[in-house]
């Protein structure tokens, strides 16, 4: 299923996007694409309905964020070499876990905000893994058993804030806007290898990152067992799992957005967003 | 007014503190202690009830994390001189960010988890600001006024996992149960001066940490407008304002928590905290 949220921003309704591309309503059956309404048994629900009986949505409502109510929003640092290697970092030896305030979630077509005072505003496409079910402790084995679907994530990222003010990344990650998510939360048995996805981002129509989960140092299994030993997961939270390279930081010189430029970005099979940027 | 929440973990009710220290039901006229019934019309009302005229409640349930729904628990790094000498880093010369999973969020007397595998868990006292009016860009001089109260908060911290297990501190902030909140959440009005509190800290009765926020580097009011400036803050949002010295880590030898052993912390007009650790 791919899975969606519509509607006006803090009022999203949920939904699904039919075999024909149509929107089609869900509020008779989930409350919203959030919290409990991921686990296992939800989705099986969900999965048995009959879908040409749900309403046709009329119009062209905006898109929410894909998931409700996230409860953290667990980001992977450096997880490509080859992006480690353009931040001039070393290659960890273990995941580097950082933290996105949830206050930074938009819809994917929604403006980003350039903050006041930045100057080094950047853009990072990245696979969200969605948890479906509560993980503590939970073995590599078992982990996929626990993700209900992937999303595209825009891991928006103020350099200066995150990496020169401070020293802990999550001041220049979590400023409103700075988390697209979406269009939708595909379903993991729509997916059949999530490290076999190409990945793309484009600005104002030149492509800088142009990748895939294949590099990926480590795998969503690893990173799902990883993180649930050092906190639980649950459903409706997201991992977002690191960018492959290219990022503005990258860049030789370095180059960052300003305002009224358009990002594009996706994942195979996950959809694409594409925002705006705006002052502040 | 003294707020707080009572009963089994995830069902808890909104209750307060009278003026003999006896709790009464506040059912009846909030929902929780929790997102906007914290904004300032929303406690304005509370006030002006009659205490009297509340239901006491029957017994001693478990009084749970003072503020629910906490969307973001963001803390402040290094933030007593004395602290940062003890960690053997500099003093910052602004505040350093980092934050907690919501997910570690537990009572004032619930058990804490040594995490599997840590052998370095260990306690910050702290004063905790409890936003209860959005903030985004705000001044000083209008940053109280974003403040619904302030609370006890025990950031306790697995110093492998933050310092020694890829950089960022977030690793070893968020395990579950290293977040306790409470006993109250104290509303503004009746603490005079958040920056001449008295706060120390237990473990098996002996006193490691004995301090004030006097000595604090940066001050509420600042914290406030500073993190507004790096993502926005909601009703029942959290800032954790760092630690005085005498934790764990900072002892000649480090010393750090084992099973079975309990922590008692307080803050002045703030109420006390107990915990017992236990395997995680």
């Amino acid at each position: 299923m791919k899975l969606v949220r519509y509607g006006a921003a803090g009022q999203e309704r949920p939904g699904l996007i039919d075999a024909e591309g149509r929107l089609r309503d869900l509020s008779a059956h989930v409350p919203d694409i959030a919290g409990t309404a991921l686990l296992p048994e939800s989705l099986e629900r969900l999965n048995a309905l009959d879908v040409t009986g749900l309403p046709l949505v009329d119009g062209t409502p905006r898109t929410g964020a894909c998931v409700g109510a996230v409860g953290k929003l667990v980001c992977v640092g450096l997880n490509y070499s080859d992006h480690a290697a353009e931040s001039g970092l070393p290659v960890p030896t273990e995941p580097v876990l950082f933290m996105k305030a949830t206050s930074s979630i938009v819809g994917p077509y929604d403006d980003v905000e350039i903050p006041r005072g930045s100057t080094k505003t950047d853009w990072e496409v990245e696979l969200g893994i969605v948890i479906g079910k509560p993980a503590k402790y939970v073995s590599e084995a078992d982990a996929l058993s626990h993700v209900a679907g992937y999303c595209v994530v825009n891991d928006v990222s103020e350099r200066e804030f995150q990496i020169e003010r401070g020293g802990q990344w999550d001041k220049g990650k979590g400023c409103d806007t700075f988390g697209p998510l979406g269009p939708w939360l595909v379903t993991s048995d729509e997916v059949k290898d999530p490290q076999d996805l190409h990945m793309w981002l484009e600005v104002d129509g030149k492509r800088f990152q142009d990748g895939s989960t294949r590099t990926m140092i480590f795998g969503v299994k690893h990173l799902v067992s990883y993180i649930s030993r050092f906190m639980s997961l649950q459903p409706g939270d997201i991992i977002s799992t690191g960018t492959p390279p290219g990022v503005g930081l990258g860049q030789k010189p370095p180059l960052y957005l300003k305002a009224g430029q358009t990002m594009r970005l996706g994942i195979d099979g996950l959809g694409e967003q594409r925002q705006t940027t705006v002052q502040g």
